[in-house]
C-alpha cells in the first residue's frame, strides 16, 4: 500500500538519484510562494516536505490553477523530478536538492482559513483540544504519536519474546472495594446494578495466574474518577504484567530489559542496566521521598550527633523524644529572593512543617547569616559546616521533628530549590532506580485503621511474617518495588499473596470482617484454595513513560484525544447531556439541578 | 526469565539428551499414581507434562511426602533426568522417553478438591464461568488464549510494517447519534452529563485522518448495550483501521495480506489471495444473503422465464407485478423428516414468507411429490427439473414474491437445510469473499425515512452521486465492502465522505436538519473544511476472527472473562449493586424497584 494511485513516493523520499523520474505525490500545501509569477509550493505529507513548482511551459492550466492554492489545501501532483537551480538548494530539507515540476494537479480538497497556524506553538490549550485534528498536524505532535506507537510496539515485542501472553480483561468490570472512586455504568439488563470501569486489572490478572497462564501482560486502559489535579487523566494506560514462579530478582531484570528496549526504540538511547537499588528507608533518609531524583545531590544530612547534647532546647527536646534533626544544603542558592524564600516556606508548611518558617544558614561574602547562628556553640557551628559541606554561596535548611515528616519536608524543599535554580534545565540524564522494601502497612489516623501501602494482595517479606502474626504491623516490609526515572514513579508492583489463609489474615488486619471478606473477595479466597502458584507482577504508567521518552512535560502531549482538567474532551464535546428516555431505559435518573449561573458555565457549552 | 529459581526447564522440554542432568521443574500435579508403593506424578505447566517419580532410595522424606500429593497441588521438584524403564515409554508425550527422579520436593500450595474435573468437558457454562480460573486451565482454553495472542501479534506486526500507527482513542467518549444503544457513564465532574462508551472509534479515526496521520489502526474495545441474543457480548474487540490517499483496491490487498498473516500465525495455514469478489446484488441473487457461505452450492435459481406465461395464477401475478419466482435445490435432502420440514417452514415465515408453508417438489424413488406438480404444465415441469438440476433424492423449494424478500427467504432455507444435512461437518475449507457495491441507503418503513446501510460517513460511488442529487436514493451504491469467511461477516468498511458539502447533503438525506447537524456533527463538518484528505477504512471483529481461526463455535471460547447471555461476569459477580452514597456522588439515583420475585431472581445472587 505504499504505492497507490495517489502517490508513488512520500514527500521525504526524493533525492538527486530520482532526477528525471516521473512521480506522483499527495499531501497538504505547507506554504505557497509566488516568485516572479511562478508558484512554488512546499508539499507536506506525514513523512516530510518536497518543493514543487508550477511552470506554465510544463502545463499552463496547472500553473494558472496554482495561483489559487492556499495553505492546507489537499492536492495530488504528478511531474518530473529535476535538480534545483544552482544556489537554491535547501540543506535543511532531506529533499532539498531536487524539486518536482508539476505536469498534473488535482485539488483533492480545499481548506478554509484555519483558526490558528499549524507552524506556531499555541498557549491556549482549550483551543488546541477543540481543534485537536489541526493541533495533531504539528510535526511535534505527529512525532509524539509515532514515538508512542514505537514504544508500545517495543514493549509488546519484548514481552512476547519473553513468553508473555497478552490477554484482554473486561472493561465492564466490578467495583474495586477499598480503591479510589470508580466510574459506574448502569447495567440495563440487570436493573439496579452497575458495572465499574477497572482501576487496574489486578484481580483478573491474578486469576489468570491461578488459571496457569504463567505469564500475562496487557496494555490496559484504566479508569479513576478522581478530582483532576495537575497532570492526571480520568482514563490512562498501563503496561500491566504478572508472572508465576518468579522471584523479585526475575522481575527486576525483566523490567530493566523491557525499559532498555523501549528507550532504544523510542529515543535511540542505550540505558545501562542493572538499575541501582535503594530501600524505601534509605530513599526517605537521603531524599525524603519514595521516588528520589538522583540527578543531583543536596542530600539530606543527619545532624542528630551534632546536637545530641545541645543547649538549644527545641532540637534537644525533639531528639530526646525520638525525633531527628536534619538538613539539606541547597548548593549555591544563598542568592535566593525573598519571594523564593516565601515559596519554600509555604511548601514546607504544606509538607507538614509545624512552624511558619524554615530554619536556615547561608554563607554570603564570607558571612554566615542565620537566625540560629547565635544560638549554636562554636563546636556545633563547625560540625554543621563540616557535615553539610556549607561553602560560600550555599544555604542550608534545618528541620527537627519526627523522622518521616522531617524527611518529607526536606525532600520537598530539596526538589523545589533545585527547580528554582533550574539545576536540571539542560540535563539529558536518565537516572533509573529501584526503590524496594516498602512498608506493607501504614496506620491511617483519618480512618483509625491500618491500610495497605500498595494493595491488600501485596506479599509480606517471608522473614517479616512473624511480625505480622505478632501484630507489629509498622515493622512489616512488603516484597514491593517501584521503578523510578528522574524522580518520577514509572510504576511498581509486588509479589502477591497466593495462600488463602495468609490473604484472609491480611484482610482481617485491614479491618475487613469475615462476612465482608466473603462478600467482596470470596472468589479470590476460594481461588487460592485450588492450586494458586506463587506469583507477582508490576504495572508501568504508559502515558508517563512515553512523556519522559519524548521529553515532554505533560501526558496530554502524548495522548491523541486527552481530556482537559475539567474531564472534558473538547473536540467532540464529551461528556454530553442524555435525554430522559435514555436514562429511563437504564433505570436511572439525574439528581442534578443546576443552582447557579456559575455552575452552568462550568459545564461545556452546547456545540 | 525462562530460568528462575523455580525452574530450569518447562515441562515440555526434557528429552533423552538431558539424561543425567540435574533440573528443577515447577507446576501442577496433573495426576498421581501409586505403583507398588512408588508415586508417579504427571507434572503439568503451561507448556506440557513431564513424569516425575519419588523413589525412597533417592530421598525417603520426599517419597513419604509424595503420598500426600493431590491433583492440582502446586509443587517444585529437583532431581536427575533418567531414561524410563524399558517398555514404559509414552510416545504420546513429547517428554515420554524420560522421567525425573525427585531428590527435592517443595509443596508450594495445596489444592482442595475442585468443583469439577479439569480434564473433562463441562456442559454447564455458568459453572465454567463462575470458576473461569479453573476452566482456563484446560489445555483447549489455554491454547485458545495463546492463539488469540499470536493472531493479535501478527496483526500488529503486519500493520506496523505497512506503515500503520496504533493510536489509543478514548473509552470515556461521546454518545453516537443514530447508532445502537450506548452504555452511559455519569460524569461526576460535569454534573448531569454523561460519557458514552464507544460503539466504534469511527469519528476519532476520521479525525486522525484530518490530522494527517495517514495510516491509523487500533485493536479497539467497543461497546453496545443491546439485548444479548446468541453469541453477542456487550463489549467486544475490533481491529480498526483507517488510511488516507487510498482506493478500495488498496484496501482489499491490504486486508488480504493481513488475514493471510493472521491465519499463518494462528493456525499455520496459507490462505490464497486475492479473495473472490461479488457484488451485493449478485450475493443476494445467488445466495439470498449479504455474507454468502460459498463452501457449498444449492444456489438460488431464477424461474422467471419458466413461468413467464404460466396459467398458475399466483406465480403469474407475482411476475406481472415485478416480483420474482425462484427456487433452491437442497441436494439429497428429500429424506427430511416432518419435524425438519416444519422447522424450515418456520424459518421461512420468520424470514418473511407470507404463507405458512414452503412450496416444494421432491423426487423420491423415481416419483415426483409436490402439492404443485399437478398445477404445472409438462413444459414447466421439464424446465423446473432442468433449471434446478432436480435429481433422485433432491428437494426443491419455491418462493414467489418481491425480489429481496424472496432471495432472503430462500437464502435462510438454503443455510438451514445444509445445517440439518451437516453438509459442512468435516469441512476445513476457508472460503474468503469480498462483498462489494452495497447500497448506500435503504428506506425504513418503520421510521418512514431513508437510513444509511453502513453509516452516514460512507461514500457514494462517484458515478452514482448524480443519482443522489436526483433523489434516486434506492439506486445509489456505496464504496463499501465486507469481508466474509465461510458465511460469517469478519468485518467491513468503506471509503468515506471527505467533503463538507457532500457530508451535509448526506445528513440531509438521512433526515437530520441543519440545526441537528450542527449540534451532533458540527465538529466533523467543520473539520472537513480544513483540508481533509480522501480516506477510508475497515473494522474486523477480532473475537469472531479468532473464533474461526481456533475452530470454535462461540466467541466466549476465545475471550478470557466473557459475560453470559444475561450480561453477567460470574466469577467476580459483575455487575453489582452500588450504595446510595456512590450514586449521590455522581448525581444519579436508581429508578429500579424490583416488582416480582421473578425479576429479583433474574439478577445475580449476592456472592
Amino acid at each position: 500500500m505504499s504505492q497507490t494511485p495517489y502517490r508513488t513516493h512520500h514527500c521525504n523520499e526524493l533525492r538527486p538519484e530520482h532526477i528525471g523520474m516521473n512521480v506522483t505525490l499527495s499531501g497538504w500545501v505547507n506554504s505557497a510562494r509566488d516568485q516572479g509569477g511562478v508558484i512554488f509550493v512546499d508539499l507536506r505529507d506525514r513523512e516530510g516536505v518536497t518543493q514543487i513548482v508550477f511552470r506554465s511551459e510544463e502545463n499552463p492550466e496547472a500553473a494558472k490553477a496554482s495561483h489559487k492554492l492556499r495553505d492546507e489545501d489537499v492536492i495530488q501532483v504528478s511531474g518530473k523530478v529535476v535538480k534545483r537551480l544552482e544556489g537554491t538548494d535547501n540543506d535543511k530539507l532531506a529533499t532539498g536538492n531536487v524539486e518536482l515540476v508539476v505536469s498534473d494537479l488535482k485539488v483533492l480538497n480545499k481548506a478554509a482559513v484555519l483558526p490558528f497556524q499549524i507552524d506556531k506553538e499555541l498557549s491556549n490549550e482549550d483551543l488546541r483540544l477543540k481543534y485537536r485534528y489541526l493541533d495533531l498536524r504539528r510535526p511535534r505532535m505527529n512525532k509524539n504519536l509515532r514515538l508512542r506507537h514505537r514504544a508500545v510496539k517495543a514493549t509488546r515485542d519484548f514481552l512476547d519474546s519473553a513468553g508473555f501472553v497478552e490477554v484482554e480483561t473486561p472493561i465492564l468490570s466490578k467495583s474495586t472495594p477499598e480503591g479510589a472512586r470508580d466510574f459506574l455504568v448502569p447495567a440495563r439488563l440487570n436493573p439496579g446494578r452497575f458495572y465499574a470501569l477497572p482501576q487496574a486489572p489486578q484481580q483478573y490478572k491474578q486469576m489468570l495466574m491461578v488459571a496457569g497462564l504463567e505469564r500475562y501482560f496487557q496494555i490496559a486502559r484504566c479508569f479513576r474518577d478522581e478530582d483532576l489535579r495537575a497532570d492526571r487523566q480520568p482514563e490512562f494506560t498501563q503496561i500491566d504484567l504478572e508472572a508465576s514462579f518468579i522471584t523479585e530478582e526475575d522481575m527486576y531484570s525483566l523490567v530493566e530489559g523491557l525499559l532498555q528496549s523501549v528507550f532504544k526504540a523510542a529515543r535511540g538511547v542505550d540505558i545501562p542496566t542493572p538499575f541501582p537499588r535503594m530501600t524505601w528507608k534509605e530513599a526517605m533518609d537521603r531524599y525524603g521521598i519514595d521516588k528520589p531524583d538522583t540527578r543531583f545531590g543536596n542530600e539530606i544530612v543527619d545532624l542528630g550527633d551534632v546536637f545530641a547534647n545541645t543547649e538549644f532546647k527545641i532540637f534537644r527536646n525533639v531528639l530526646q523524644s525520638g525525633g531527628v534533626v536534619r538538613a539539606i544544603n541547597a548548593k549555591g542558592f544563598a542568592c535566593l529572593t525573598t519571594g523564593q524564600m516565601n515559596r519554600l516556606n509555604e511548601i514546607a508548611v504544606q509538607a507538614g512543617l509545624p512552624v511558619k518558617n524554615l530554619a536556615f544558614i547561608k554563607l554570603e561574602n564570607g558571612e554566615y547569616k542565620s537566625p540560629l547562628w547565635r544560638i549554636f556553640t562554636e563546636e556545633e557551628k563547625a560540625a554543621v559546616i563540616a557535615k553539610t559541606n556549607l561553602a560560600e554561596g550555599d544555604i542550608v535548611f534545618f528541620v527537627a521533628g519526627p523522622w518521616e515528616s522531617t524527611c518529607t519536608i526536606l525532600g520537598r524543599v530539596r526538589l523545589e530549590a533545585a527547580a528554582m535554580q533550574e539545576t536540571l534545565k539542560d540535563s539529558d540524564a536518565l537516572n533509573f532506580l529501584w526503590v524496594v522494601d516498602f512498608p506493607l502497612l501504614a496506620y491511617s489516623e483519618e480512618d483509625a485503621k491500618w491500610c495497605a501501602v500498595h494493595h491488600p494482595f501485596t506479599r509480606p517479606k517471608t522473614e517479616d511474617i512473624p511480625l505480622l502474626e505478632a501484630g507489629e504491623y509498622a515493622k512489616v516490609r512488603a516484597v514491593a518495588y517501584d521503578v523510578v526515572l528522574n524522580g518520577t514513579e514509572l510504576g511498581g508492583g509486588s509479589l502477591r499473596i497466593h495462600e488463602s489463609d495468609l490473604q484472609a489474615k491480611m484482610f482481617t488486619v485491614l479491618g475487613v470482617n469475615d462476612h465482608e471478606q466473603q462478600e467482596m473477595f470470596g472468589h479470590i479466597l476460594e481461588a487460592f484454595q485450588f492450586g494458586a502458584p506463587p506469583h507477582g507482577g508490576l504495572a508501568l504508567g504508559l502515558d508517563r513513560l512515553v512523556m519522559l521518552a519524548a521529553g515532554e512535560d505533560s501526558i496530554r502531549e502524548v495522548i491523541a484525544f486527552p481530556k482537559n482538567n475539567r474531564g472534558q474532551e473538547l473536540m467532540t464535546q464529551s461528556p454530553s447531556t442524555a435525554d430522559f428516555k435514555q436514562l429511563r431505559e437504564i433505570y436511572i435518573q439525574s439528581t442534578f439541578k443546576p443552582k447557579t449561573k456559575e455552575e452552568e458555565q462550568k459545564a461545556p457549552a452546547a456545540v
